[in-house]
């Protein structure tokens, strides 16, 4: 491949056969092996190249042979929950001459996709939910729908997310006949936290793993047909006895077996096909696996490899840009800390993104006072909430993609309880590579039509801090502030966060005729615009809001009264800062006497994944575009421009 | 009380010494049981003048009793999830003289509410919130908060959320001191659905109720200090062998302590006088009660009288106000049966909400395509998504409020995915009597931003019918109708639904200088309006939008062009129907020459339970107040009207 002299023989020659799943049909168990090796160096490879997730894929790589060596996909569906397992899985179904453009403008996504492929029967990204899919698709072939059997494969991490016991329970109660592949690596993107972890550990470390094909030999009784029903019951008792455990999976209705080696193919195979030619009602299949498996710096690493950037393939190395400014995330960490440090009252909560959102540096500091609860945004929130009810001062600290997955929660526990939990928001607008189902685009929306909700963007990352300090200060309702992927402009810090004024802005800069309303971080792309404006002789107005609720009403109408026009702009979708702002305006009348607002908002389209740069170019919202709209907007056309 | 003469002896001595817990202390255990008698008597006695939900409370008075005698609220936390049975909490806590005000304006809340009374710790109305809230007080304490044991109550319904399995494996993994007693009627609001059931008919069938003077010996012993910990540690072996069962609980650590007979007050006071006195860690207490215990008319109702109007205390008879019109939800089954009698692939989707849906009625008519996933709305929302994926047409019919849960499930799952999903939204906007959580405020906001959805809103019950005929026939996006709680309008309904032109309103009427442009069912209150405007000699356009997504652009700027002035009106919260039209005429250049538009929204506030018409008033936006501010918009000052 890639990284070898094209005259030399392939590394891959198994591989190289098979360009889609149908291709491994013909191919012995010996070659399935060796195919599996093969398919393990490509995935390393490739990601050497163009960084991503690359742990989770080397988990399941003898997964991916087996489960397409035996199912019949696109018939059958292959629902791997999340996603970011599914390189290995893409390289197999007709994706490998562009498995080196993951994750890149026009490239393959990082995770599965329904509009990539046909391989990819239910899209992913967020986690847990997978077997909710399984049970429609299976559902679906009961009435009737042209559809073969439908597998999920979910990771002990994302099996805490609430909604895959809702599909257990469901699927249980069914008794559709379908699969669930629990990849247990012991260890989602953190260690695994949860009693659902420690039963796991239980099942594997309490009972040796199962001869696979004595296994399959019991199932295959365990699931005969009719006829031999009583002779079934026994070898289904007995094929239980042997698992050793099992039981909550059982309670729910699946039949377990487990736990098996998810990296021994000899063993995987005949035991899936013996699921395939017998099993009936829901089946769970515990394999064990080992995440950055076959990868040595991978396996090495703490996390397993989750993620990374482009890297040395000897060594492992990454080949990180250097940074410029200290990260939004690390900004927010520190601050948190040090107001940690003067009010004990301050705790983190995390839903199993300690890493990302910067509160493993803060459970370093407080480790009594850092919350992982497990991939669970519901119960953090709520959990959050009966915290903030006890007179602790909780930083509920989740994505804003990831915290629409505790909305219900937002507005029932806290909003109308009124309890002053801080939602710190990372992750606001648009994210980059792991595209538009991480796109933090809504919760401005979601949140600034809650009464009594305090709702910031930071504008930079001393504003940042800043706002941390507000949060903390706000003792008596609920408050959020948002804050983007990536580095800082490279502000002076500040020695510490001061609490800002609630519901007042800033004007950054003095101009004339036209005011740059900004909320949240596009602020450095609107001075960049400003400068180049600045060049041509035009002077504009810049100020940053900070604050979408409430809104600083007297700021916003000393602008409308000193300006002919006003632009707003936020990395959010319509319905947050200027919905609000356009609210407000029109109840003041402005609107009846003629006023020239315009406002720049995500558009209503979700972006493929890019450069978070290029994103935001198709969005539209990058400097050169905010320079051009105020340009259209002071009617000075194209041509005066020149 | 109430139904008895001002002279004859009380039939309630017992609860007349009781007007907070702290009464009960000194009460025997003889004592206690009577209060029970006594406090069923009263709740059936007020429930009967007020109507409410009666069943859920009938069956927790003797948990009631037993926790208020052996904890010490409100210092220790009694936490009803979903709060519906809070009514004998309610007369045991201080608020037996207003009782009869349950439900009413200015009365007691149907829920627990912080604002209500310290003795409810954490508000509810929403299902599955109790443990999480839980885990956060018990962490408070662990933190040094001032406070004391935290015990969630549940039920076996609303177990089947997801965010109590996460909870509970939070919590599991703790090991915090906690409490949940899992109130086991085999019922949430419809017949129980789902493997946990099952699971749970199992424990308790294959078990006896545990001799509970045993258990709590048993209890006593398992819960001994430390030097004693070998045989604490054969005792709570000898428990878990008694209970025979409970695995699941265990497995997510929490000990189990069960199935104990709910209603036996002489089992119940000792275990729970022995778990408050000596236990550690999580416990989970396996309760058995039945709902509507002890008024034979609740109890031999399926549902075990859940929700009730006024009735005859003898007879159970329920006092109902005869319906002039169909209720909207009626109307959603009818034609939604319709549809499906034409269509195969038409399936029913509901969250345990049957009844409150009506799909009930369609499950009568295609038993094989009604799916009621059980108290689970993200499941419902992606199961829905994987029917999609597999050429199944399904209707998911979920209360506005409660699809709020379903949130990301609906951006990650069905609009990522442009999955053609229907959802059919039932309670838009105010509710009544159920109040501020369970509003349906924000589903026009959270769904109109997103890409390529239709977003509908039906003005009247026979457009209800047409719009369940559009989002059987839109096959290539999600689409999403709401209307409204309570009865149509009475117009001629259509012998069948035609699918509406996507994106097109209806004029309703011509007028002059103003139009009202309404999206969905306030359009009865501005018809009203138009007439008592009429009267004065104005005449307006009334326009009924249909469709908020897509806008219908043409009609909107037609009413700009041939008006002096528009107000727009919806059932919802400031981001929805309001934003979007504010946003396109911004865009449009509409403002820059001044144009006067209004918006009447939901206000910024959450509104306190009383009748729908109460709550628009406080909402301001009942047919008088809509020709009010009509004539504001007209400069037709109160003097002139008068």
């Amino acid at each position: 491949m890639s990284d070898l002299p094209q005259n030399q023989a392939s590394t891959t020659p198994v591989l190289d056969r098979v360009r889609l799943p149908a291709d491994m049909k013909g191919l012995s168990d010996r070659e399935l092996i060796q195919l599996a090796g093969e398919l393990r160096r490509e995935t390393v490879a490739a990601v050497s190249e163009t960084g991503g997730h690359l742990g989770a894929g080397l988990g399941v790589v003898e997964l991916t042979v087996a489960l397409h060596a035996v199912f019949d996909a696109p018939r059958d569906k292959i629902i791997w929950d999340v996603g970011h397992q599914c390189y290995p899985h893409k390289i197999l179904t007709g994706r490998r001459d562009r498995i080196r453009t993951l994750r890149m403008e026009d490239g393959l996504s990082g995770f599965t996709k329904r509009s990539e492929s046909a391989y990819d029967p239910f899209g992913a990204g967020h986690s847990s939910t997978s077997i909710s899919a399984a049970v429609g698709f299976s559902t679906a072939r009961e009435l009737g729908a042209e559809t073969g059997d439908a597998i999920a494969v979910i990771g002990d991490g994302a099996l805490t997310g609430g909604m895959a016991f809702e599909a257990l329970n469901h699927g249980g109660h069914l008794k559709n006949r379908m699969f669930v592949v629990l990849n247990d690596n012991e260890m989602s993107i953190a260690p695994p936290v949860g009693a659902l972890s420690t039963y796991l550990t239980r099942l594997y470390s309490e009972s040796p793993l199962q001869d696979l094909k004595e296994v399959a030999k019991g199932a295959a009784r365990a699931f005969l047909p009719e006829p031999f029903k009583e002779g079934a019951k026994r070898a289904k008792e007995m094929l239980k006895g042997m698992a050793m455990g099992g039981t909550l999976f059982e309670e729910l209705g699946f039949t377990y077996i487990g736990p098996v080696d998810g990296h021994d193919l000899e063993s995987l195979l005949p035991l899936l096909r013996t699921l395939k030619a017998r099993a009936r009602g829901p089946v769970l299949i515990h394999a064990l696996t080992k995440k950055g498996k076959g990868y040595a710096p991978a396996e090495s690493r703490p996390d397993g490899g989750h993620a990374t950037a482009k890297f040395n393939l000897a060594t492992g190395e990454q080949k990180k840009a250097p940074s410029n400014a200290p990260s939004y995330t690390k900004v927010f960490a520190e601050a948190l800390i040090s107001e940690a440090e003067r009010d004990e009252k301050i705790v983190g909560v995390t839903a199993a993104m300690p890493d990302g959102t910067g509160l493993k540096e803060f459970g370093a500091h407080f480790p009594r006072r850092m919350f992982d609860v497990g991939i669970a945004e519901q119960h953090a929130v709520t959990f959050s909430a009966g915290l903030a009810a006890s007179g602790i001062k909780p930083f509920c600290a989740i994505y804003s993609t990831f915290l629409q997955r505790g909305y219900d929660q937002i507005v029932h526990d806290v909003a109308i309880q009124k309890l002053p939990v801080r939602f710190a928001i990372d992750r606001a607008g648009l994210v980059g590579a792991d595209g538009a189902t991480h796109a933090g685009a809504f919760d401005t929306a979601f949140l600034a039509n809650l009464p009594d909700f305090v709702v910031m963007a930071a504008g930079d990352e001393a504003e940042l801090v800043h706002m941390v300090a507000t949060a903390a200060a706000i003792d008596d309702r609920p408050s959020a502030f948002r804050y983007p992927r990536g580095e800082g402009m490279g502000v002076d810090m500040p020695q510490q966060g001061v609490p800002l004024e609630i519901g007042k802005g800033r004007i950054i800069q003095e101009g004339v005729k036209l005011a740059i309303l900004s909320y949240g971080a596009r602020l450095s792309e609107v001075l960049k615009a400003s400068e180049a404006l600045r060049a041509r002789g035009i002077v504009v107005t810049v100020a940053d809001a900070r604050f979408c609720k409430p809104l600083d009403k007297d700021m916003i109408l000393q602008l409308v009264a000193e300006h002919e026009a006003i632009l707003t702009i936020e990395e959010g979708a319509i319905g947050g800062f200027a919905s609000h702002v356009q609210n407000f305006l029109m109840e003041e009348g402005v609107f009846d006497r003629g006023f020239r607002l315009r406002s720049m908002v995500l558009p209503d389209d979700f972006i493929n994944h890019a450069s978070p740069e290029k994103m935001y170019q198709v969005a539209g919202m990058n400097a050169a575009q905010i320079e051009a709209k105020v340009l259209e907007m002071m009617d000075i056309s194209v041509a005066k421009r020149a």
